[in-house]
């Protein structure tokens, strides 16, 4: 059976004369970025080159929103009101769609970034606001995210909705991430994190720290870029995905093949 | 003769718990709102609020791009380079186009507000980098301007040009406007603001400091908020074109309506 | 027994071209000031502004450190660790210390504002965070807090400390403030405030919700004056406690009269 | 005859996650560091951290104000009034004295960065605001500056003006840099380098583009580290210096110093 699949990383994370990240080296090897707006990183002549970057390559555009705070790289909680996630994240995204038109394309999904991110799984009111301005800003619009309120509201919205599998974290047996601040939580070996992201791809399943399996349908596999490291991992991930027989192809792809798979399923049947 | 307007005033330039200008008086009497997009004034919540009440009355939206400089309300001269201004203005205008979208509607016009809105009259770089931004990101985007660079920069790309009358500010022969550092170059009294204005919009001139007349061709008026001596005037201007048989409408339809007139001019040749 | 009282309010509190609060009048009835020191609100221009007009006066100069949050104006948690709030603290009693240097004087006393006031109230490690800032950038700073973990930590370095009753609020029987969000939190007749005031300075006591009385040492009271009616009720305060024989006198000779009260004490005993 | 010169980088400019220069291996060649306070680099914790070791290392510690302006890095000019340099350069100041005070030392000096370091050279408005505030602030304060109009006014003041000698930039015949926008501005080879500052401590003369030499009193030698190459310079240019028997001292030693010379000179005629 073929498998299609989406690499995605965190892209446009400098900010003024801060860079932050290796974006050259990533692009060549993502077929989608979620891109900084701001809020927590990214300023607008770094979201214009990024863009013009991505639409060079054809890698898909994603808003990357945030809390805003720009000295704690949206990394710190703020208690604000799901009427303010839901106007910061409207904001960020449309200042993101500017420069997807200025260059030709238009963004393809919404992955919000750092603590947000995290929030949004859980709580139910952040993430129907952020569902909420996706929906209105753009039905069109995919939700990356993982299993959650957000893929929850996404979904009843009839919005796109794309899982994406994280390779080099553990995973407990209800399919649900080890918290970062309990140990063996990400993992560091190569070899390792190579092997469970073909698997999870291929297979559908990632064992868990109870040594048992977890289904996953990962159409999205998070890369980072933070290090050379990193970057050479990236790139030897692509490449036995790719060994595998897995087509590396933007998310609206993925979800499009996805769909395909389906429709051939019940027609088997 | 028939005649159309637009009057238009700025508004949402409040920010988090401050308010500033009479936003809830003004909505009712303008067909048009220049709206702060964040960086001089404006914020997510803010934006959301007044693309709301503008929708609910039918006033057009359009975008109030500044300098990124909150605490010198965009008053302030940046040394930005054009790249710097076009992506600013990107930014701006996306962010604000989302809330248009949310709420069910577009961003009609773009007018750059403060410093730059004066800069763009006469700094052609900067002229063409709003217009380029503008043109790129919805080719359907009329430009609010006085006669200048910003004027030419986007008749040149095919954008919509409204041309800015300011009934209380004078005149010089040459039909600019008196630099605010000279005396007399805003004039208080409202009868003669009043009377300025209906001969501006019916007759399309204005009588300048020398006594002359130079003709001005006002697509639309700005009217002022910031205090309620400011609101009843431009109640009072808005009845007296009224009462002239002037049409107050946004700018999309006072375009519409000069194309039309001078096709109605052609046909009669 | 004569008795000595400071009457304190936030001031200063306006960011660029936005004013908040009636602070021309309000400085008129102070004997303290707590400055916004640019988190929440205030700026360089604001701050010099209302440290000339403090000096003036003769009125006590207080840095109000906040959240680094503009737009909820301080008011929205924030998840800082201890050291953030150690730096921000030191950051912003800092900056205010210039004003208060260049216009010849000191400042005399900190106390948190906003969401940060809140916490410090409970939250020991931010309560010591900013009591060490405090403690070392100027030991003879007097911390202005409610009783908890900030009157202790500040108590433990050998900070002076000043209790700050709040006469508008209904107090519990165990002298803490009813929560905001009970119905009753926050009384308004000004009748009824004025005459809780006289007595919480001059017996030391204030009626509770249960219809007991508390024992309270106020060495401040805050004011507010952010409309009209704030103020007339913050003037009719300040008459009522010297109709009552009450000396009106910042934080630091309170704090010395409150010592000599108790030496003197001691030396009946 | 025996020299002493201090040597002086800018450091602590990163922000929130983003970091920028060699600062740990600077801080073991300098005697002074200007460190950035928040309005075009640098943030409270880094603040924090840069003072605590400098302290640790005897360097001496220089507040460096800007213009507002983070994502410019301080490198675009703004149109703020005198005013506004004022305020700004006394929040700066005073924000930086807090973390001298915490870790029981004082500011030293104050050396304007980036496009407002440029203009007190040449505009006398801005000259005097920031000597002005220095002044005020703390008469004991080292201003660092070129010759120029942030000289005079400091002069004028009373306070100890440290003249800044720049080895890497070409200077004209009237003692002034060539502008960074004309060709060999900037000078790059090591050894021109480092000879050249060796020539301008010990004799007190730099050559001009012209091949003349012109007089330069260097107390300062201004260092970089933006990179390995230039920390190897720095490293190298403290070793020829040393090798060359001149004393590296912090910059109050360095005009005590000079003073001394000037006593002794004058006792000799």
């Amino acid at each position: 059976m073929s498998q299609t699949v989406d690499l995605v990383a965190d892209l446009g994370e400098g900010f003024g004369t801060y860079t932050l990240g290796e974006d050259r080296e990533l692009l060549d090897i993502v077929s989608s970025a979620n891109i900084a707006c701001g809020f927590h990183a990214g300023d607008p002549d770094i979201m214009d080159r990024t863009v013009a970057e991505c639409v060079r390559r054809g890698v898909g555009i994603g808003a990357h929103p945030s809390f805003p705070d720009l000295r704690g790289f949206g990394r710190r909680a703020m208690d604000l009101t799901a009427e303010e996630v839901r106007t910061d994240t409207l904001y960020q995204l449309g200042a993101l769609s500017a420069f997807a038109a200025y260059h030709g394309t238009r963004v393809s999904h919404i992955a919000p970034h750092g603590r947000l991110g995290n929030l949004v799984a859980t709580r139910a009111d952040y993430a129907d606001a952020v569902a909420d301005a996706a929906f209105r800003a753009d039905p069109s619009l995919i939700v990356l995210a993982q299993d959650g309120e957000l893929a929850r509201a996404a979904a009843e919205r009839g919005l796109g909705v794309a899982i994406v599998g994280i390779a080099d974290r553990a995973y407990q047996p209800d399919g649900t991430l080890v918290p970062r601040s309990q140990p063996g939580a990400v993992l560091h070996a190569p070899a390792v994190i190579v092997e469970r992201t073909v698997r999870m791809v291929c297979e559908g399943v990632i064992e868990t720290v109870a040594g048992t399996d977890v289904a996953i349908q990962a159409d999205t596999v998070l890369l980072h870029g933070d290090n050379p490291g990193a970057v050479a991992l990236a790139r030897l991930i692509r490449k036995e995905l790719t060994t595998a027989g897995v087509r590396i192809a933007p998310l609206a792809e993925v979800l499009a093949a996805r769909q395909d798979g389906r429709k051939a399923e019940r027609s088997l049947t």
